[in-house]
């Protein structure tokens, strides 16, 4: 199965790519846009025969293991 | 509401951060991940008034004039 695993900073922490993004989005004239953030996106593939507790808990130890700085950022599992 | 916009590499295109991670987590023992690639995630509000059309074609044109390359990179609205 594909899993997609978003990463973001947590909203309390300053993140300036997604302040220019929506500083050229507002003069491209997008002027709906706000509060726009940049985060990553990582995606991956797990077998199939493992049930979601097993999946869970592999994706949980592998963020808290070096995908995800668990200081500044916060992730969540699609 | 909120938007998530996922962007990535065009699957034919090498993506290099994607195998570093794979790399990294086979040695750390996580040896079920498979064909790992790191993209973009971009979350930004739009005003709930807009319907789903207007909303649709706002996203598609702020990722063809800024924030996607269409000639490596394709993106996915959540």
């Amino acid at each position: 199965m594909r899993i997609k695993i978003l990463i973001r900073l947590k909203s309390q922490i300053l993140e300036p790519q997604g302040k220019v993004i929506e500083q050229s989005l507002n003069n491209l004239g997008f002027n709906e846009f706000n509060n726009i953030r940049q985060g990553k996106l990582i995606e991956l593939d797990l077998p199939d025969n493992l049930n979601k507790e097993e999946k869970d808990q592999k994706i949980d130890s592998a963020c808290k293991k070096l995908l995800v700085n668990d200081i500044i950022e916060e992730y969540e599992v699609l």
